[in-house]
């Protein structure tokens, strides 16, 4: 994946080009557009999404030109006039993008990213803005799903060997860090990132030398600190574990040093952990941490703990990395409005069969209500981008869907979701430190109410319309829905 | 993921820098040693997996080196001593490396690469390999699940938006070509790798113009060849169909064309192709393809034609480049021997619980059959690297489990799956190009008996191991068994 001006400017989906060229022979070309990103289901049937990502959109957008080689590529395929091409050498991003901070709670429908641009550069940034906000937000999803399963109990990623390429791997660890994971295994996510690395052994280390015992023993004089042996290479209790106590013995215990750790990869880890933790306590190994990995998830977290496995920390790998049970995270990037010549805003709408399909037209704003007695968020809210919302009166929210479903909210405090990061191409956001959005996404799901969190039939957090943009919609579906049943 | 120096070098568990450093500081430093890999079930129950990702083994083996940033970082840690860390500064890898060229068909257990290096290079090295191996076999698997699912409809990737990053969305339309696509929408892994990229229209481009007649016939002055009309942004018979229809007959054929598309993105498409299709032929447009999408898999591909819908051509995303029923691919990389003192090969083993779970030990080799009559392929061997096979008697190969199940093979010839790659750190090998790598794909699955392929329960294909690679592998156990149940 390496040519000398690698670039991702072509990173984009094919149609991205073949309409940019069609806008830029009509009039359209310098017409303003608006596109949402949002999602629309929560992976894994939850009840909340973490939003990760932005940090790399805003690298993206910030280098984003065509090189030489790349317009060359293009002349070849014969379709683009050498007009557009010219255009396209000089190309920047000029628009402006508002977003939700990384480490926020997320739900179905409300728009987490917002650009608005000439319709040209809106349309070419899609695919690269829709893929990095699908898969960070996906890996720092299912973190957060794994880190509350485990209780406090710390967990390092592991799995950059069974992600889907080496992005995956790196900006995976980056995610899974924002969801709340302790620490990687990927050390260039460490370089790149600050993403805390770390490791210790593998099988085949254990197995390079004669004996576990002079693996384990070379090992510990390597790192004295808080080294880790892996005890299952070829038996656990037959000689692993027994291994590892006597490398505690000889060559930790002698330097005055208790702190260490077994793991233990395979096998019944509920079993093997409780009559492990006996055995250390016995040979008086009460500082030795026992860490366990082997295809775990947030399912099978929850079911070792019920059943009082002995886990200290957890190594989650493939589960993690790829959010196996559920791949997809389905953001989508809408049209909801254009400019027309005079400069005002005209809403837009795609219609479908399926009403939740159905997108929200116009230039839009999200808030989020928290409850002052409780701090608890009790809903969002979606309003038309020139809404305000009076704090100090009571206000009536209703679900869109059936709108006899009302509430009447009195005592909070409204926030705006979205947050200006780009003006006019240029990066006007202040960029916290990773540190930072892992702490933001913490404090975020204390916001949060605990049914809103559970993993199994979570509550339905509400994403409700004002009553401005509620009536624009039905107005504008009743615009196409002439006969439209039984398409 | 952008830094002045980026390297790959550091794309690795940081488990390989801690070993490496350890071994660097004892005598093993130089020791040579031999690392398999091999994956050991197939994804969603298949029978066979679709072997790819070893070009870019090659490029990264070729580029590996750490730099100077590299090191820096690496010092940070406080627990490298600078001789190691010069020693990184001047790594190369120096070993060999054996594979199964791309887009060969490979089954559980065999070796698919085998590295030989000294220990720290071939260590250090395994993240990266398995990582890229993981991805691109299982993409290339399950689009060759999709490919066979159309029956000889072409199917283009669509996924670079739901892909995991961007190393997920470009190789894996590498891979997803190599199974057998068409093409792909994502535009980089055109001009990188050769995948044919093709696009038409966005909904957005629908919904720009005033009404979808503008949208199309202004699509169609523009790209008059072939081009593919996206009809269900509002209502598919009740406007899109319709406009397309007149837009062909505005625009194409006063122009004498008649080539032609519409996509379908939504809705039931099995009824809605088959009422397009009748419409468009009472129109004329006999020479209109349908071409449909909306997360499909070859589940839903074998029902749609099961229940004839009218599809000429498939686009496929987010089930296809995140494998998304199944999106783990399991190659693992295990130490099967390494050379001592006097250069000898010593063989490694790993035990485990679970019988599968064992390693095969030693330096190896892998055959495959071909029945010379039928010129299907019978059965694999694994053998120590030093065995030959006599052609020209039969051979009896057995079931390494079952040991009583047993089979004659006569009238056979026998292939090497694995071939050179890597000598001294050197490429040997003639790379083919992406055409023919997707061709060998083709060919190698036509030697295939159908009973392999089918998409639920297969007929399990063997890979045996030799007499000498049995015997050596039991004694091996023996040794490490004593009183190994209950673990």
């Amino acid at each position: 994946m390496r040519t000398d001006d690698y670039n991702l400017a072509l990173l984009c989906d094919f149609y991205e080009l073949t309409m940019g060229r069609g806008y830029f022979n009509t009039p359209m070309r310098d017409r303003i557009a608006y596109f949402d990103v949002f999602y629309r289901r929560v992976p894994d049937g939850g009840g909340y999404a973490i939003a990760a990502g932005l940090e790399q959109i805003i690298d993206y957008i910030r280098d984003l030109r065509f090189t030489d080689g790349d317009i060359e590529f293009l002349r070849e395929k014969k379709i683009f006039d050498e007009e557009f091409l010219r255009f396209l050498r000089g190309f920047r991003f000029h628009g402006d993008i508002w977003g939700v901070p990384e480490g926020s709670v997320i739900f179905p429908y409300e728009p987490i990213l917002t650009v608005r641009a000439p319709v040209i550069e809106a349309q070419l940034i899609e695919t690269y803005v829709l893929l990095v906000l699908n898969h960070e937000s996906l890996v720092a999803t299912k973190a957060n799903r794994m880190v509350r399963a485990a209780k406090g109990r710390p967990i390092s990623e592991f799995g950059s060997r069974r992600a889907h390429g080496e992005s995956a791997a790196v900006l995976g660890a980056r995610a899974a860090y924002i969801g709340g994971c302790a620490g990687t295994a990927c050390t260039l996510s460490d370089r790149l990132y600050g993403v805390p690395a770390g490791g210790t052994m593998a099988h085949s280390w254990v197995q390079m030398f004669d004996n576990e015992y002079e693996a384990f023993t070379t090992y510990a004089k390597l790192y004295p600190e808080n080294p880790c042996f892996l005890v299952d290479t070829y038996s656990v209790f037959g000689s692993g574990l027994p291994n590892a106590i006597r490398a505690v013995k000889d060559v930790l215990w002698p330097a005055g040093r208790t702190k260490c750790a077994i793991r233990i990869d395979s096998g019944d880890l509920a079993y093997i952990t409780k009559k492990a933790r006996r055995m250390l306590d016995d040979e008086g190994l009460t500082d030795c941490k026992i860490v366990v990995s082997n295809a775990l998830d947030e399912y099978l977290i929850t079911e070792l703990l019920n059943q009082e496995a002995a886990i200290d920390s957890f190594g989650i790998g493939e589960r993690l990395i790829t959010a196996k049970s559920d791949p997809v995270f389905g953001c989508v990037y809408k049209l909801a409005a254009c400019e027309n010549e005079r400069g005002e805003i005209v809403p837009k709408i795609k219609v479908s069969e399926n009403a939740a399909k159905i997108t929200n037209p116009g230039f839009k704003k999200v808030w989020r209500f928290y409850a002052n007695e409780s701090g608890k968020a009790e809903a969002d809210l979606i309003t038309m981008h020139h809404e305000e919302i009076d704090q100090s009166a009571p206000l009536e929210i209703f679900d869109p869907e059936y709108t006899w479903k009302r509430k009447l909210l009195t005592d909070f405090t409204a926030r705006e979701l979205l947050v200006p990061i780009i003006r006019a191409g240029e990066e006007v956001y202040n960029r916290p430190p990773l540190e930072e959005i892992r702490d933001h996404c913490a404090r975020e799901l204390n916001t949060m109410w605990k049914e809103v969190l559970r993993f199994e039939n979570p509550h339905n957090y509400y994403v409700d319309l004002s009553q401005e943009l509620w009536d624009l919609k039905y107005k504008m579906i009743a615009k196409y829905i002439k006969g439209n049943r039984g398409d």
